[in-house]
């Protein structure tokens, strides 16, 4: 017999079995709503998709690129955190990398060692702790619920170091997944501080920034607050995926602090070689104001979507759901509505069924209190939430 | 202070330091010929570039792709299996993924837990040992050298379990780098056997197939062995980098034995969420007649290059040079020709100052026997390599 790494078994996804179901109901003919999505519809901006039209038309190759990515990105980059947060952010401190994905994975190993300890919020994005633990990693889940908008505070840190002794790093995410909730400038600063009186190394995911709908949107911190305005030793994580719509792109990026550079270039090279080459040159094109303008315009989308949405949450009559500050998701307890049905696994399996909606429940984000709740992405549009809503709540009178 | 990772602290490649010596010297107008590449010039087929160029152009965006990478392109890796080594590989057992880079971080973590033991030949890619050392693993590097062609032997194998126990795991490259020795098919029996006699799962690295110069092309095993012909429990990692000259796309696949497929799946949708989806759909124009014409044409460059530069090692004057089955690499002792310098390193550097010509260090693929070899990249073409030579003579004259 031959190993298979224990490390391995990382526990399946609900939505992977929802997802399946979806596919063979379309197949069979019928009509299913999806609001499964982890992605916006639409994809790339015009100009990334025209750079990488004429790079390929002029068989243009670069071959391996330096392990942190092409200056002209690198400069982009830089310029962008300049335009969106006023942050002076030299090129030579941005990492490109492979998705966000391959952002985590270098800060990971950059900053922790194998029994190193990084809390993170759960409710929470289930890749957080599935790497962490296949780096070997002790995640501590930090119960994080209605009451503090699902995001951990010091406080609660507090609690967890003294039940269970000193942390090594903090994963936080603004907007967050599942939730979409977000953090405030002062929550922020009370956050990096803590880290700094305990020695925590913040890991700060900000993948969702500029899809967010705050009250005033010319204010500083419409599109989030990124943690290197407060403090420069937190890894800053995000990607092009999300706002830019360029999920399969596989690029992303890290703002490293000084400490860490050095390590992660070389784990860099040692890992992934380059971030993909095709995908730098045509991601230059995302910083043109064309671009930004068409990224503008599908979050507006996103914000109809979601004001209808909010409009109708009152006909699910479900208990306390998350306010959607950011991001495409409406996370909420199903409350008395979870009816008959053992967990939400089970009371979306039904409603698929029954009605033809596909949502996530809430076990895949939450392995303990997750049962009771579902997530909701809108990231399909307002005619496809409305009709979703009318769908959800004939499944619900019927199992009343 | 904040948590920096020991883990992460990867040695510089010496070769770095030449890279970037290459760089300054042609900014200030020398003349430098640079042996130091790891890649074929020339960059992908045409018929990718076309298949890239029409997506783009119709803005096709596939969104996040399965975790193992699109239908249509695991089917055409199935079938190159079919045609190269008439093996039956099912589409489901291709795992695409980002790079041979994203394969061994996969394979890696779903064979092997932190302390597993496993052996690679010594000297050897440096990465293998970057990864596997950041994943927790203990890497056991096993003597390889002239006599045994520079590859691992049960006889070795058995003497290193001897000496310090059970190991796990064993990497295997044929064509190899630095050395381009390659293991017969017999030679691959011998250890397809030892790894099951002694429950060790083998890691095949089969990135530089195709680019093999063979005394009979049409000899069954004139591409290299694949370990699946011998051996089903083998991790097979292979890459549209080398043959196909798609260094920067980053995409390579992995061939999953059944005990880690389902493992490998969950871990992928955690660690990379998907291969590169451009890349992707692109690569499927690799398995066109155009697309192998090319390559194999880039491979008859490589031979007649191979031809010119071993019709003249004899002026070199060095030591044991390893037999280029196949890669694009010559790793070379330089004997007495070392002269009055420390070590290769130091030769190296003093050859690019002296003559303008860059050649890699032994020392960043075998940190124990490394500083008295060097390995020249011949994929720069015949006339670069020529010129080469004459320095290098002049060089070791100037210091005879």
């Amino acid at each position: 017999m031959k190993k298979v790494a224990t490390r391995a078994a990382v526990p399946a996804f609900e939505v992977m079995t929802i997802l399946d179901r979806v596919a063979q109901l379309r197949a069979a003919g019928r009509d299913v709503i999806s609001l499964c999505a982890g992605e916006p519809s639409g994809g790339a901006p015009d100009d990334v998709h025209r750079l990488a039209a004429q790079a390929h038309t002029a068989r243009l190759d670069l071959g391996y690129t330096s392990a942190l990515g092409i200056r002209p990105l690198r400069e982009a980059l830089a310029a962008h955190y300049r335009s969106w947060y006023g942050l002076d952010v030299a090129p030579e401190q941005v990492a490109v990398t492979t998705g966000s994905s391959g952002a985590f994975v270098l800060s990971f190993l950059a900053a922790f060692d194998a029994g190193d300890r990084v809390a993170l919020a759960r409710p929470g994005y289930p890749a957080y702790r599935n790497i962490l633990r296949a780096l070997g990693c002790e995640v501590v889940e930090v119960d994080a619920g209605p009451a503090d908008r699902f995001q951990p505070t010091p406080a609660v840190l507090d609690a967890v170091v003294a039940a269970s002794g000193p942390l090594d790093g903090l994963v936080l995410a603004s907007p967050a997944n599942p939730t979409g909730t977000m953090v405030s400038r002062s929550e922020l600063a009370g956050l990096t501080a803590w880290c700094t009186r305990n020695g925590v190394r913040l890991v700060s995911d900000e993948i969702y920034h500029g899809i967010t709908y705050p009250g005033d949107p010319a204010a500083a911190d419409a599109r989030g607050v990124c943690a290197w305005e407060l403090d420069r030793s937190a890894l800053v994580v995000s990607s092009f995926s999300k706002y830019w719509g360029m999920t399969g792109w596989r690029l992303g990026w890290a703002l490293m602090p000084e400490d860490l550079a050095t390590s992660i270039d070389a784990l860099a090279g040692n890992v992934a070689l380059c971030p993909p080459a095709p995908a730098q040159l045509a991601a230059v094109g995302a910083f043109t104001a064309d671009a930004y303008a068409q990224a503008e315009a599908r979050v507006a989308e996103f914000a109809r979507t979601r004001e209808v949405l909010l409009g109708q949450v009152d006909r699910l009559g479900w208990g306390p759901v998350a306010p959607a500050d950011g991001a495409f998701y409406l996370y909420g307890d199903l409350g008395d509505r979870l009816g008959p049905f053992a967990d939400s696994g089970a009371w979306c399996r039904a409603l698929l069924e029954e009605q033809g909606v596909a949502v996530v429940p809430g076990g895949d984000f939450d392995a303990v209190g997750g049962g009771r709740y579902v997530r909701l992405s809108f990231a399909a549009g307002a005619e496809a939430v409305t009709a979703a809503v009318d769908r959800i709540v004939a499944f619900q009178e019927a199992h009343g």
